[in-house]
């Protein structure tokens, strides 16, 4: 089954969130519109406004006060990623050139800054105060996360703790805090409210390790960029640390460096793949998307609950 | 008399704040505690709080609810200014170095962002949606400000409309949130809300007007920084447009380039300061100061009103 056809009740609802994304961007000064809707226009799966609406389903869903929601949290979302881009030095994004390589870092930087302004503008209409402290609570957290991501890059020493609290606030938080904000957006009772929590959290894990697998497993068209491209950035990723166990591997790795040739890259990428460390990867990526699927067991039926099954299932064992 | 005697009354509430701001900021990591505190213990004169606790004096005062406001405004323009440090590529703020010198730009980039997060975890503790609803406008006004600000650079074709524009954004927009915001977080009559509201705004003018001034008749060491460093990074402000009435001397500001010899910057700073433009600047200036005056004119007597026009007065006859 197609990822769109798992929700498709939703899809004049997500025609409605993906118009008020470009209304929300949508600036007078030039510089800003172009760079925010080159970013908007570039796509993106749209996980956490969809995880808002399907967490919102639940309770008394109305999509006029639930977009504010679902807006928000998508545009915090491309701001993190404008900002990423800059620390990452990364020239392409889905594909598309990025707003550092096609303006400069200093455009970056001010666009993910007006981009996060404005999901704050459309988030203070939604009247919830618990909905503005998850958010705020769950922001702090992913900065503190991007600057640990900073601290952390060709730092071979790190070992797995260090990569899944940084999973953690890079992705998890964000996806969890999605489901949250759209269960509190719609009166979730409090009990079903924490299963939906619980479950973007696992959720998230799971879809970032996966995402950290296809680094290496992916090929350039399925990526929109050149594979391996975490590691050359001193990303140390699962599979990484896995096969890092070796000594030897542990000793190769180590070598990796920003301006490394291509070719001696690419027969590091090889060599963890040649390890069972992307079986082990999947395995654990596959426990929290069963551990996903456990939090939300006993939520009412429907198919709100289905979708959110079927969602996750889907991204634990995507191929891009 | 000096800027702290006039608000006397409020120094153990302020003391207060500075330890509130301290703790907000103090993170678990690092890099990010040891930048936010440089930045913080640089000093600053903290008008945008002053005038968060004066407004809320004019009503339900609590210092624990609106220390919230308070420390959140601060925060808001803290965070903007390590942002700025970058796009000016700034190494010096009030005599110390910046977080961009000290660190580098992907540190100042993080540390802004999550002092800006900080301040909206702080924010969210006040359940006031209206006072949210004003900030968020505010900052995305700040982030166009921002951009707007990159364009206009080395922009001699610019109009004194242009510079009034963008210092709004810059300046005037926050103050005058302060007063807003501390006036919604003590519940303030709405008609006095509007007035105080509109003080903030017109001090905010006459505040950066005075120190677009103060950078060309301060000396290096009030400033902090070298003078005419605005002009130098191609800030171009209200002196200059005036100056540049006379063709000769528009020639010659135009050929002011980043690069420019010290020497020669100084020559034109020199010539600048020759007209009368400081002098048509300060009536600007003035005319501003009186009508933040005049927005508070018909307030309730009392010592925080007092306080209020005492402060304007200062900050529009200010040397440093």
């Amino acid at each position: 089954m197609k990822l769109k056809m798992m929700y498709s009740f939703l899809n004049s609802d997500l025609e409605i969130i993906e118009k008020t994304l470009e209304e929300t961007v949508n600036a007078n000064t030039s510089i800003l519109r172009d760079s925010s809707l080159h970013l908007l226009k570039a796509g993106g799966k749209r996980i956490r406004p969809i995880f808002v609406l399907l967490a919102g389903q639940i309770g008394q869903y109305d999509i006029h006060v639930i977009k504010k929601a679902a807006v928000a949290l998508e545009l915090i979302h491309m701001a993190s990623l404008v900002h990423d881009d800059v620390i990452d030095d990364s020239d392409l994004r889905r594909g598309q050139p990025t707003i550092k390589a096609k303006w400069d870092n200093k455009v970056a930087m001010y666009t993910g800054d007006y981009i996060f302004a404005k999901s704050l503008e459309i988030m203070s209409e939604l009247k919830k105060p618990a909905a503005h402290k998850v958010l705020a609570d769950t922001i702090v957290e992913v900065c503190i996360g991007e600057i640990q991501q900073i601290k952390d890059k060709y730092y071979f020493e790190q070992n797995v703790r260090d990569y899944f609290r940084r999973i953690k606030r890079k992705t998890a938080l964000l996806i969890s805090a999605s489901s949250l904000v759209g269960a509190i957006a719609s009166d979730v009772e409090e009990k079903h409210q924490k299963k939906l929590h619980k479950f973007g959290y696992y959720v998230g894990m799971s879809y970032q390790i996966i995402d950290d697998i296809l680094d290496f497993v992916g090929t350039e068209e399925e990526l929109g960029k050149p594979a391996g491209g975490d590691l050359l950035q001193g990303n140390i990723t699962l599979p990484v640390l896995y096969a890092m166990e070796d000594e030897g591997i542990r000793k190769r790795v180590s070598t990796v460096h920003e301006e490394m040739d291509r070719e001696e890259l690419l027969e590091i990428i090889e060599l963890i793949k040649s390890t069972d460390a992307i079986d082990r990867s999947m395995k654990i990526s596959n426990a929290y998307l069963q551990k996903a699927l456990d939090a939300i067991a006993d939520l009412p039926k429907g198919r709100s609950k289905t979708a959110l099954i079927n969602i996750a299932k889907y991204l634990g064992k995507r191929k891009f």
